[in-house]
């Protein structure tokens, strides 16, 4: 027992799949705040990482790889009618546990919709089918199969995740300054309607990890602030982005999907490969990767309006991530390998003497131009905060926690995404773990010292075109 | 007095201009291995930085940037007949400096040819004019000039300079491998002819320093192992390359000039943000930077081979160019911030814990595919080698000296580059700074593992295009 705020009691057992950072992270928030004891949890991973922390808090530990083969063994004896399965592995196909729960009873969170390994860099695949639009499409199909079913938050956590729920707040707070009123959209459509009258064309989720350590990245290694082997899943995924109604000029090696919500489109190359302008408070304007993200569809297609079937609003959403500078190495190794991982990888964690993670949302195309909402946590206030965790688990794991309260809270739900629970529930819950929150408008545009040096190929009637924020 | 020997004896003062990374590790070789004493020495610089140095030597240290003003009132009393000026500054023009030495009757060297201060980067030139290509045709106008002037060797640092050395010694190399002989050509175009029997396509620079520091770059700093001024001064002119024959596919973002020997083209976007395979033996294969230098340059137009006047023969010819890691962050830093440099910068030195500078020329489309020759000097070697240098610099530096010992023994030699000079008397000086001097074939081609995740737009049918080369 300890003095945090219990949020929730779970009503059942918990099984924890992965154990790696943020499953480590997560452990102690979920210890901190949800009523459950300790006997009531186990792990399931596939190797030794984390076996200590799981020793000391007296957990039960399992180190079994699962695979589509076992996994319906594996869990068998686990998963039972009001448990709760948290998915934070990588190489666990998100839709076969999904689908597992539900026909169990049981809910279920993630932080990304995972494939099977391999999934995401089979080159046999059509860039389609590599995609998360396919991954994701395939998760709203079994949504419409089990409507009532047991509650699955699904992508839940940094981002995709806590992003959702920041782009919320920051249309609230964009509302208040631009418009003057401050009513809560209750629907979806509501939703739309107040980005669309705001004139949102583009949301960035835009993340500046200046994290770093006196140990070097070596020649052959990769070395990131969380999963290497889950960047370079993602990195090695086509590029994808919300598709905004505003966007003049399709991208020459872009490609549409041939169904489904169709808010997104991909680039036929892979993300580590494509880098776009954006900007935060603390650094400024920067170069960061447009890496595939489950937030860039969801966001973009949450928003969408339709008159008649067709569609009047969407805004163009996506990743613009500058990992920490070690990762920015490593990927521009693993890019000079032709995308053969490196031998070695190194989590950051410890031995990270300086930075933040800053992460949040810029809203773009407004009356006051641009407008970034997030969290700005340094490594010494994470310390702080938790154990086991950094500002980029940190971000990751207090969504994850907020999620299952959430879920506890609304266990009837069915397959929900973070765009459709409760922004306020949830930043309620996170708000303690994310350092400073802060709002801040700008006057920086994809525009901004472009073409001095040199000239260069520019819209320059229509700033927030996705032309120019690209960088070729 | 010392141990070392004398490889030739000064005939008159020496006035080393610049004082940086390469001036402080220069001055130790030239004390070493040229007979002058300090009180012949006089360093002129723009800054306090190797004062201690100078002062433990008993040089004469005076603190005055030269401009295009007061340049000659102030070497004015320096210069005289039979002196040297080494001029190992940026900022300061070399043509200027040239001519200045060839009216006085004095001997002259540099490592590059630099225009003053800001001519790199003045957006109101056209491309052609900020080029490397322009500079050297104004030093290339004046050798015309001064026919028997003076000796002032031009561009022999590392890369300019140790490079066409290396370049011949790998000709000499495969010659022997691949047509059974040992004839050592005696004039350019014999020169040129053993590079076309041999089939040369491509010449790289192809370097990767790994150098690594425990003190990791800080938001708004520029880190390299020489000066970082230097390095982006060039990074933002535009790429270059020397243009060969057997090219198919001009860049559609290329350019030629309109005057001079033609040898080369540029492409219309800073050097900085252009990326190209290449390979070294021990990093294997990797994307390095074509960032312009004169040895792209003057390489490809020495070897090139005209019939009645039209070119028949010619290699591409340009740097790749991997700096340390921490160069590639800021570089990357440097890009995102539209061109405009950090704060802060950094020169390691004392601080780097590890690492090889491995800089050597690649020469493929021969019978045995591609050949690397070149220096690998780590951190401890160039440590035990010499005092104030590192492996970047010591490469540099024994070069700037061999180039002073072929000087003053050649005296009446006219304005020369590095092509020009005996490659022989050039490596005999340079080897014992050099470490290991290695030759390695490879069966890698830019075609490498090209189109496997992802498919990409390249020249099957001939490896060593330019265009597969190049990183889009
Ligand atoms: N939404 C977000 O903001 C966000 C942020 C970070 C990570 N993530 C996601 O969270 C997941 C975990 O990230 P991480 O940084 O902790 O990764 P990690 O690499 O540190 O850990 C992955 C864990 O998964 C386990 N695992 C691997 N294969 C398994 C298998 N077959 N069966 C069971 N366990 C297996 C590993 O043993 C390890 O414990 C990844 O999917 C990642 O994409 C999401
Ligand atoms: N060819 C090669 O392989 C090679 C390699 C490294 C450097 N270089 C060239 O060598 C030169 C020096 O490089 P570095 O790494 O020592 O640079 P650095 O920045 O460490 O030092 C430059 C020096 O020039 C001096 N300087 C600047 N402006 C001046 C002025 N107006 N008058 C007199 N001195 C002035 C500075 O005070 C400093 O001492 C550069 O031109 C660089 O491009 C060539």
């Amino acid at each position: 027992m300890n003095d945090f705020v219990k949020h929730a009691r779970a009503p059942g057992n918990m099984v924890i799949v992965g154990f790696g950072s943020i499953g480590q992270g997560g452990l102690p928030l979920i210890l901190r705040h949800i009523e459950i004891k300790p006997e009531q949890i186990t792990i399931i991973t596939a190797d030794e990482r984390g076996a200590d922390e799981a020793k000391a808090y007296g957990i039960r530990f399992i180190q079994t790889p699962l695979t589509r083969d076992n996994y319906q063994s594996e869990l068998d004896t686990l998963i039972h009618r009001g448990d709760f399965l948290v998915n934070l592995s990588v190489d666990v196909s998100s839709v076969a546990l999904i689908e597992f729960c539900q026909a169990r009873g049981a809910m279920y969170i993630d932080t990304c919709i995972e494939p099977w390994a391999g999934g995401y860099t089979d080159p046999n695949k059509p860039f389609s089918a590599r995609s998360n639009y396919a991954l994701r499409e395939k998760m709203l199909a079994l949504k419409e199969k089990y409507p009532n079913g047991p509650t699955a938050v699904v992508a839940q956590g940094a981002n995709p995740g806590m992003v959702s729920h920041l782009v919320k707040q920051a249309l609230i707070n964009l509302q208040k300054d631009i418009l003057g009123t401050d009513t809560i959209p209750k629907t979806r459509e509501q939703w739309g309607k107040l980005a669309q009258k705001l004139n949102i064309e583009v949301i960035h989720i835009a993340e500046r990890d200046t994290q770093i350590t006196d140990k070097p990245k070596q020649m052959g290694e990769f070395v990131n602030t969380w999963s290497c082997d889950g960047f370079v899943s993602e990195g090695s995924q086509p590029a994808e982005l919300g598709w905004g109604t505003h966007e003049k000029h399709f991208p020459k090696d872009g490609g549409r999907h041939e169904s489904g919500c169709d808010a997104s489109i991909y680039l036929k190359r892979p993300g580590a490969t494509v880098k776009v302008r954006t900007w935060t408070p603390n650094y400024g304007h920067f170069h960061g990767f447009l890496i595939t993200h489950n937030e860039a569809i969801s966001i973009a297609d949450y928003f969408t309006l339709r008159d008649s079937g067709k569609v009047i609003y969407r805004p163009t959403c996506h990743y613009a991530y500058h990992p920490c500078d070690n990762a920015v190495m490593s990927l521009h190794e693993f890019n000079g390998k032709n995308f053969q991982m490196q031998e070695r990888q190194r989590v950051m964690r410890d031995e990270i003497i300086d930075g933040m993670d800053e992460l949040g949302v810029l809203l773009a195309g407004h009356k006051k131009n641009a407008y970034w909402y997030g969290s700005q946590l340094t490594i010494q206030e994470a310390r702080e905060l938790a154990p086991f965790n950094g500002p980029t688990s940190l971000q990751v794991t207090c969504a994850v926690l907020a999620g299952i309260v959430w879920a506890i809270e609304n266990p009837k739900a069915g397959i929900v995404e973070s765009d459709e629970m409760d922004f306020q529930r949830n930043m309620e819950v996170m708000l303690p773990y994310l350092g400073p929150v802060i709002g801040q408008y700008t006057d920086w545009t994809p525009l901004h010292e472009r073409g001095e040096l040199y000239e260069e190929d520019v819209d320059n009637d229509y700033a927030w075109q996705f032309k120019n924020v690209r960088v070729v």
